[in-house]
């Protein structure tokens, strides 16, 4: 992963082995990202979703949507981000985008978690991926805002195609709801009017207290 | 996604309403993907493992294990291919791969369900995602081979590291877990030996049926 295309690349055959392991004790410990349970439920079924099979839901969801983006970004990029965003959540828990959880305290547990996870890997992966999360943290890149787009995007149509899921659930007013998803347009803004669309028919139905 | 890198591009506003409904409509069916139950079991949790979260964790092994790839290969790819390999399951089901489900009536089932999923999507999309399924399924390309080495590696890694997992419950041989695996070497000669150490540990420890 060091670059784009390094397939093939010759190692000598001890770094190679010893690279190989810790890649597979990594892969082993992230099945733990099964087990950690989001707030939203899925579509046609009552049970919680749990982190790994949103973070595949949204990176396919990127690489459909990517024509949407406000301008040209790095498709590949925005894919391996997003499915590494929730990685930490390992260690630090979901966190429920309207729980009164301090973020500070949140991003604390995060860092933590991320040094010890991402610290399983090679060196230069490690880095690789740490530094794609943080980027996906800060929101100030094309590729961050666009990844960001479609991990807000996703629950709102969770919420809208489930009677209005935790938005009912823990009635959650339209200002709070426009606070969590309006960065949708820093991605893409056509992506950002279809939330609209979605947000106001779901005030008329009553999915979200006005 | 016609292009490799599209964000930005403009279509005339009816059509692109009309692709995002086309697109969103898609997104929401593979929802289901997250009910389609596969044999293995999690690792660190006795519930069977659903094959939306298991493509996300092939997935990222992909991005992770490139490296080892017999020859340079083109990743992103091999990600989509891993991201929609499992989608015809939502209406052909899992079948367990030592099961003695025909694989010709598997694979009928498989291309009705293509055909019905991926024409959810625009024209373009619904041609560029079928043809990546096919790909995958045909295991003859530098691609698919490698994408296929990391689906058939990692049943290994949950077996082994659930105390023999399907291959115990189901009293597998190592001769048909062998031809199962054996694919892994046409993607990766590192992957596929790493393996056979695997399997060998396996048959010592009695987790698999000499």
């Amino acid at each position: 992963m060091a670059g784009p295309n390094p397939g093939g690349r010759r190692r000598n055959i001890a770094t190679s082995i010893n690279r190989l392991d810790q890649q597979i004790q990594f892969i082993l410990e992230i099945d733990k990202l099964k087990s950690v349970l989001r707030r939203t439920t899925l579509i046609n079924e009552a049970r919680r979703e749990n982190s790994a099979e949103h973070s595949w839901h949204i990176a396919l969801m990127a690489v459909l949507l990517i024509e949407h983006a406000n301008q040209a970004i790095d498709l590949p990029r925005v894919v391996k981000m997003l499915l590494i965003h929730d990685i930490v959540e390992i260690d630090a828990g979901d966190t429920f985008a309207y729980s009164g959880v301090s973020k500070i305290d949140q991003s604390a547990k995060e860092r933590i978690a991320a040094e010890r996870l991402f610290s399983l890997l090679p060196d230069d992966q490690a880095v690789e991926l740490r530094a794609l999360w943080e980027e996906f943290e800060a929101m100030q890149t094309p590729e961050a805002n666009f990844a960001n787009a479609v991990d807000r995007l996703m629950p709102v149509l969770h919420n809208y195609h489930n009677g209005g899921g935790t938005w009912r659930e823990s009635i959650v007013t339209l200002e709070k709801v426009i606070t969590r998803v309006s960065p949708i347009g820093e991605g893409s803004a056509a992506l950002w009017e279809f939330t609209q669309t979605i947000l106001a028919d779901a005030v008329n139905r009553g999915l979200i207290t006005r």
